[in-house]
Parts: C-alpha cells; structure tokens; sequence
C-alpha cells in the first residue's frame, strides 16, 4: 500500500490519527497542498478527484474517502477496534462520523474555503473550480458554533462519543475541533463537556505525534 | 423496532429501497413533513434533529442516519448482503455511498432548499433555522450536472456502482438521479452509460415499490 496525504490538513489528519492508534506504519508521499500539487497531472493521474488523503492499494485500487480506508484498514488490522465491537456500536460511530463530517468538517470548510482569497475559484475541493460564496462563510461560521452545542450537549457524562472506548467517532469530532480552529473559532466557554473531552482526547499520543 | 419515515423524500427512500431488497418490514410511522410534523415537539422527542428517516431500536437508542441504519440492518438481516462481502468492497461500497451523498445528495438539496419558497428560513435540514442564498441554488445545479458526468464515467463498462453485485452505492446513485428531478435536471442525454444503468436499476421491484 501506498498513501498520498499533507499531514496538517483535516482528513488526512483523521486518517493519521487512525494509524497511530492502531500502530500502524504505511508507505508514505507527501502532496504539498500548498502548492497546488494535488492537482499536478502526476497526482491527477493517481486520484482523479486531486484529493488527499489517498490510498493506493497492492492490487492498484485507490480510495480516496477516509470512511472506506477506516473500513479497510481496520479489517486488515484488527488490533485496537476503532469502528465498534458490536452491531449498535458499529452504526452509532459511523452515524457519528458522518455527523461530524457534514455538520462540522463542512461547516468549517464553508467557512475557510468561502472566505479565504487562497481558495478563490476553489471554493470546492476536487477538479471543479467554483467561486466563493461569501454567505456561505457567514453560514459556516454559525454552523460550527452550533456544532460545538450539539457536541456539548451529547458528551454530558461521557467520556468518548460513543460508548466506553475511542473510536473514530472521537477523531472526526476532536479534528473537527483543531480544524475550527483555522477560521478562528474557538470551544465557548460554556460547553464544559465538550472542553472536557477535548482535554482528556489531546492527551493522547496519538493526536500529539 | 420503529421507524418513522416519509416515504417521498430522499433519505426515506435509500432506506425503503435497502429494505425492500432485504425483504425486511419494520414498523412504520409516517411524519408529515409536506405539514413541518418533523419539527413538531413530539417528533422532536423522538429525534431532536427532526430529521427522517429515524429508527428506533428495541433498546430506545435511536438512529438518525442513513449510513447507521444500513450498518445495523445488514448485520441483524445478513441475507443479501448490500454493503458488501469482502474488506475492499465494502470500503469502495461506503466510499462511494459517502460520494453519492456529498456530491450528488448533498447537490441537489443546495439547488432545492435555496430556491423553492417553502423552504425559506431551512435551507439546511435539522432545528436550526438558516436562510436560502440563492447563489448556492445556481451552485448546485452546477454541481449536479458535473456529478451525472462523475457518475457517468465511472459506470462505463460496469453493471453496478461496485462489482458484480447491486449494493448501498447503486442506491444512493439512483436516488440521487431521482431526487435530481425534483429541481428539474435530467441525465443528459450524452451520459450513456448513466442512462444505461439507471434504466437497468429502474426495473428492480425495490425501487418501484
């Protein structure tokens, strides 16, 4: 296996965040966002989308969704479950990892990608240019203080996202976290169970290294 | 179980098609969402989202996507497998679903809920109330048309969205195509193979019940 990643960027962060907890080492190129590399026609010619983290493997099949390398490589690598142990688990981490993903990876994304002149024509990832929609960055911004509300409110007496363990439930919500973080939010004051969480979950090695 | 749906709309649909391949019946309730009985205080009960589909389980954990519900019928109703039956099809079945839906999905409710009056001030679904920007209406008509031709290229020479078999990403495929209807796009004529799948996928008794 190969994969394709910028370690600083939010997916691929999710995906490294994985690997460490499962102590995993896979074959490694870096693309250099920040020059545009993701859509060099030598990248292009491995993941069509320009898109990183992408994970080239043996047999040749490329993936280029983070949700489908989890499912892959925690088949492959059983150790450490990071996707649930049971059918309710299973479905509630997943349905998690999708929450997170759409009301808060998006809503950040919105926010940074509608608003930052870097991404003007790019206000999409992928190989379509669209234009900035500065409504949408306001919008974005809302929804990620909305986000860090419904996280608040879920992680009230508990201690990861779903049941007794760290599972990717955990990651998509703690880069969700680190990601705010580019647009300039920041965790209110008042969502004491979401501080508390986010505490606990940056003390782990895997989200340090 | 319980499930509570309605059946017009889109994710309602990739659940009832799911189902009905499986030959699973579950309880069912239908919230009116053409009368906003999803944002009313006894559904919000049951899902303070307010979003369908949502499943009760017989513990009372509710799940409120999609994705969840898929991962927790096909483990409780394994017959016909439609996530897959080995480590690399079932990572491109979730990858694709997730493409399906952020791309194509997720398209077509940017063209709808930012342009339809009756859904000035919900331009996003759940209890938050965000107002329409129209530029995003044009935006998602833009992108669903770039999506027939991703769909489109990808099906050249294939039967089903992922191997040799209909699965979860032939149904959000097709229910993207249909719920692209309703802000009056259609796959253009030269996508062939889009064209040849869909008519192909059309005639399953599941999705035309």
């Amino acid at each position: 296996m190969k994969l394709y990643t910028y370690p600083p960027a939010p997916n691929p962060m999710r995906l490294a965040i994985f690997m460490a907890e499962k102590g995993v080492d896979i074959e490694t190129e870096v693309i250099d966002l920040m020059s545009g590399e993701q859509r060099s026609d030598s990248f292009r010619a491995v993941n069509h989308w320009g898109t990183v983290p992408s994970l080239v493997l043996d047999d040749g099949t490329v993936l280029t969704e983070v949700v489908g390398m989890y499912s892959y490589l925690e088949e492959i690598y059983p150790q450490k479950p990071l996707l649930g142990s049971d059918p309710l688990s299973r479905a509630l981490i997943l349905s998690w990892d999708h929450r997170c993903f759409t009301d808060g990876f998006q809503a950040v994304a919105e926010a940074l990608r509608n608003s930052v002149p870097a991404f003007a024509g790019r206000a999409l990832p992928g190989p379509v240019s669209y234009e900035q929609i500065p409504a949408l960055a306001d919008r974005g911004k809302e929804r990620i203080q909305a986000f860090y509300g419904v996280l608040d409110k879920h992680l009230e007496g508990r201690d990861f996202m779903v049941g007794d363990d760290f599972t990717v439930a955990d990651i998509t919500a703690y880069v969700f976290v680190v990601f705010s973080g580019w647009v300039k939010a920041a965790i209110p004051d008042e969502c004491v169970h979401l501080s508390a969480w986010h505490q606990q979950i940056s003390t782990r090695v895997s989200v340090q290294s």
